[in-house]
């Protein structure tokens, strides 16, 4: 569907040989990506408080020499010694043996675990080569022609690290607050697959919360969610269990509060947003197994068509990146406490992927109708707010459509027009992109001055008068009534 | 003011002589930038009923070749023999004699030009040597190891172009229709300047009308229109006219209707961002100085305190694309009619630069108040709707306006929060990055459960009942009500 409705789909893909883990979005997908976009705004950088910045995607390599990926930011793949593909080995390995497989592990260790297990090329069958490891980040050639080399980033958290001293002098900020982000990143996948989970060029909404770990505890807003039950799976329990977030703090599952809060307010966007709780879980994930610089991850994960996918990964990055880039810049970015006692504040970091969150709450919303699948997508998702079908294209039925839908759109209304094929049709048409409510105008409309407004979920209808529409979708749209009560 | 508010910075600007022409946007500015994208889209996108894509900002290099970018896309530069410094030939000629010198000047005629006006290097004063073309795509490297070269997209359109035949086959495009797309995109400048006006790494909003020729005079809302008067500089007259859109028609002035509409609608767009139509005209670009797919361009240039700066692009670019991406691809790009006549369409082009609008509407909108500089910024654009202060933080005021912000952005306000400071301070704070309205919480508040509102631009205050905040702030903000009224 995603094909057939251009939600998605491959960039360039009218030349031959386009190269692979780049994703194009059409106007219903780009639409059901920015309104996720808007909730996450909503309801974390807005009702947070939080700063929103927007960085530059290409930094100078000195920038990476700080963050330490020039040094450590590299896959470990092994290269088929007949057909000369190259694989990612922990994820061939992972793939083999069912079971996660950590990339940190040694090339030694990959080589003798393929070895091992007998694993050939998946697609033509010869042996794998020795494992080395392969660069991740995207080399940009800019600027004047001698010294050219930059990297795209490949996390978006780096922008806000390196505007981190820059918004203590000028945007008076003071501990906790959190700086957030959307924007892309870009990744050198050696096998870029699963659509556009796993893309070489792909968006994230990030947060990164700098705070003063003496104060981890100290969070406003805590007596809102401490009793809110995260969905873990532990490391020790082996299975997802449902922990009160005070709870959390008081075992000791994370280091404070501060952890805790956002775990629970994480799990209630990602619901708002339309993914299940009962699909939602925390991995905590081993020592072994994370990335260099986290203290503790708990990678949010959600259960789809592909598996288990990693929306979020969640990591306490503690002083690691300020350290890092004060220490390589020679620019110094303690921050000093009203008292006059200066530190390096930590991170703790919500690091979402926007298409793996779209994959997700697409996935979780696809529903069998009559008519055949469709995306029932709630309102804060959906692309559209309602469509809008002349019955017929004449007697005056189209020019009132008409000025219904230039209504709508002047109170900032996300309307669609259709008035191809029967109404049966593009019913069917508009359920399966996902709008909420199609609009008809009739011969009685004309007459009676109202329409008819279609509930995608239950087909019902109701009938609105035309100078109340613009009132009872808004307040559809922010649930203060519901379908039923029309 | 943008860098002690941080509205714009440079990237990596801790780390020392990171590469000029990439800039950070702070909240702000980002905020800012934000909301004028978000106009546009009402105005443009979604009112025009224009499909809104993203495209992915690498692309393969067969890609280029089908667009001419390979074949034509470079700059003419000189190089100092002294400092070894670039410069672009073209413009340093330009700035010396005072005179728009074409780009497309061979490059012997700009050496002539040189030498003629003894040009010497601006920042040592060595003698320059040769001209040569300076590649302006920016190269990546990726995928597997061994086909690697991509490209960053020099301009945004290329991905609707490349997605235009996907559109016909799954959206039911039907001729005239605008394909809309905003995204980044990278040019190889070889001297950054003039702020964020001329960047490596922009954004870009774009629209491209895809339309049969044949039928370039049949435009839906032309009546509405047609006696808009178009600011235009004539290549004949040499100076700003205003001509009605329907007199652009009649004198040929545009190749038709669909053109000219869009010229009216531009200036009215950029009018409602906060641009005077005093300091807008459309600059007719002569054959020589066009880019070379053009068959008509009409410069859309705003007066601001770096001298005429060109925000949006207006290319009459026919089929110059489709049937490059056609040949190249060897994919149909074709459009059948109903009748069975096929076509390549034609296209007309708006591509503004985001930040260049950024630029342009915090310079139209500064303005001297009693307490210092102000950006005098409309409510369509601002960065917030309002700012909450409360008078003390005792006694119970800072629970109140606490109170009152959660109200607010639970309706989708957007508000900041400020406590820090005298009353004085913080109203000259929120003026000055043009905040239009200021909210106090003081001990009557309390008491008769109101606040004190006041207004940017007369420093003017009302009464307001805090029930009544959010609807009073959505009228101001919708023009239903003026702070007269209040």
């Amino acid at each position: 569907m995603a094909s057939r409705r251009s939600i998605f789909y491959p960039a360039a893909e009218i030349y031959p040989n386009s190269p692979a883990g780049f994703w194009d979005f059409g106007p219903v997908g780009q639409a059901i990506r920015r309104k996720i976009v808007e909730v996450w705004r909503h309801e974390f950088v807005q009702k947070e408080s939080m700063l929103e910045i927007s960085g530059a995607q290409i930094l100078p390599v000195a920038v990476f020499e700080g963050s330490g990926h020039v040094r450590s930011f590299a896959d470990p793949v092994v290269r088929c010694l007949k057909c000369k593909r190259y694989e990612r080995a922990d994820h061939l390995i992972s793939e083999n043996i069912k079971k996660i497989v950590p990339e940190s592990l040694p090339l030694e260790e990959l080589e003798e675990l393929i070895k091992k297990n007998k694993i050939k090329c998946p697609k033509c069958g010869g042996d794998f080569g020795k494992a080395s490891k392969f660069k991740m980040m995207v080399e940009t050639l800019v600027g004047k022609l001698d010294e050219r080399k930059t990297f795209l980033r490949p996390e978006a958290c780096q922008s806000i690290f390196l505007s981190f001293v820059r918004m203590v002098k000028t945007m008076r900020l003071k501990l906790p607050q959190g700086i957030a982000q959307v924007g892309s990143a870009f990744r050198n996948e050696i096998s870029p697959r699963q659509a556009i989970a796993r893309a070489v060029e792909f968006s994230q909404m990030e947060c990164e919360v700098f705070f003063d770990p003496a104060e981890m505890d100290a969070v406003d807003g805590w007596e809102e969610v401490r009793g809110c039950k995260v969905r873990l799976l532990g490391l020790k329990s082996g299975k997802v269990e449902e922990i009160k977030a005070e709870d959390l703090v008081k075992k000791k599952i994370v280091p404070g509060r501060l952890i805790a809060y956002y775990l629970a307010r994480t799990q209630q966007l990602w619901n708002k947003l339309g993914i299940p709780l009962e699909k939602m879980r925390f991995r905590e994930v081993a020592k072994e197994e994370r990335a260099f610089y986290s203290l503790a991850t708990f990678d949010f994960e959600v259960e789809t068509s592909l598996g288990w996918l990693e929306l979020i990964a969640n990591n306490y990055r503690a002083e690691y990146d300020l350290s890092g880039h004060m220490e390589h810049s020679g620019t110094n970015l303690e921050y000093a406490k009203e008292d006059g006692k200066k530190l390096i504040p930590h991170v703790w970091e919500i690091s979402a992927g926007v298409e793996r969150t779209l994959f997700a709450v697409l996935d979780a919303s696809l529903k069998e109708g009559k008519e055949g699948d469709y995306f029932a997508l709630n309102m804060k998702t959906a692309p559209f707010d309602c469509g809008i079908f002349p019955l017929v294209k004449k007697d005056g039925l189209l020019e009132l459509a008409r000025k219904i839908e230039r209504e709508l759109k002047d109170e900032w209304l996300e309307v669609f027009f259709d008035s191809a094929g029967s109404i049966g049709r593009r019913y069917a048409r508009a359920d399966e992109i996902g709008v909420p409510f199609s609009i008809t105008v009739d011969y009685e409309s004309l007459k009676e001055k109202d329409v008819t407004i279609r509930d995608r979920d239950t087909t019902k209808q109701a009938r609105v008068k035309v100078g109340e529409l613009k009132d009872v979708l808004r307040k559809l749209k922010d649930g203060e009534i519901n379908f039923e009560k029309l």
